[in-house]
């Protein structure tokens, strides 16, 4: 995806060094599951898809923070990987929300490529369970 | 109720009652966790604005598919709960999406007034850690 092009280059933004302080106002609201893990969705900042659901232990949330490049959890390797490292799919952050009780984190992101390891746009793009959009409602489908 | 009047009433959109061999299919695509969940994430259908995140068990998921309202599993009370059923504040099912590895479901819903408990319009309004939104385009303090 080529998009909005001031978006697409390696302009790294300048992020300010989290100080000990505020991440540990940080990391004191957030509520791990037994694993130590917040769940993360990343969304398109400007279209709004939501482009997959992911995990975050309190590191990846810090170097998230820090360096502005979203960085999770594995589960399934057990470690920290910052997206597109090898896809070069990368998720540059704009902003990160905690929700109310501490357990979800919301990035907003400008997602280059594909979001999914399968090379849909989103996670989510695949496999429609439900679909009760009105046919003729509004819609013209 | 609050809110778009159409869409308050109790116009519950026909479903199709999810026959037995296509819900064991979505069963089986399920990757639960070791409580038996999936993390949903409720997405306002036409603004895009992420509502909340939540939890279901496959049962939570069978009444939504088939009701058409979101219904998730409490953690923290460990029981079934309707969205709205005590605040008002229902999400009415538009799809339901699995994602590519089967641990999370996207559900585009139309949501009744404030999707979060402390009457803010979403979970994630509250609590902003991170904002790298460019000030002025290129600009910043």
């Amino acid at each position: 995806m080529t998009g909005v092009q001031q978006e697409t280059g390696d302009d790294s933004r300048p992020t300010e060094p989290l100080d000990a302080e505020r991440w540990r106002a940080v990391e004191a609201r957030l509520r791990r599951d037994e694993h130590g893990l917040v769940a993360a969705v990343a969304q398109q900042w400007d279209t709004g898809e939501v482009l997959m659901l992911a995990w975050m232990d309190a590191e990846a949330l810090r170097r998230t923070l820090e360096t502005g490049r979203a960085t999770y959890w594995s589960r399934s390797r057990q470690e920290h990987w910052v997206k597109g490292d090898t896809s070069g799919h990368v998720q540059r952050v704009r902003s990160v929300r905690l929700d109310c009780d501490g357990d979800a984190v919301l990035l907003a992101v400008d997602q280059v490529g594909a979001a999914c390891h399968t090379g849909d746009r989103t996670c989510f793009d695949a496999d429609l369970l439900l679909d009760l959009t009105p046919a003729s409602d509004g819609d013209s489908a």
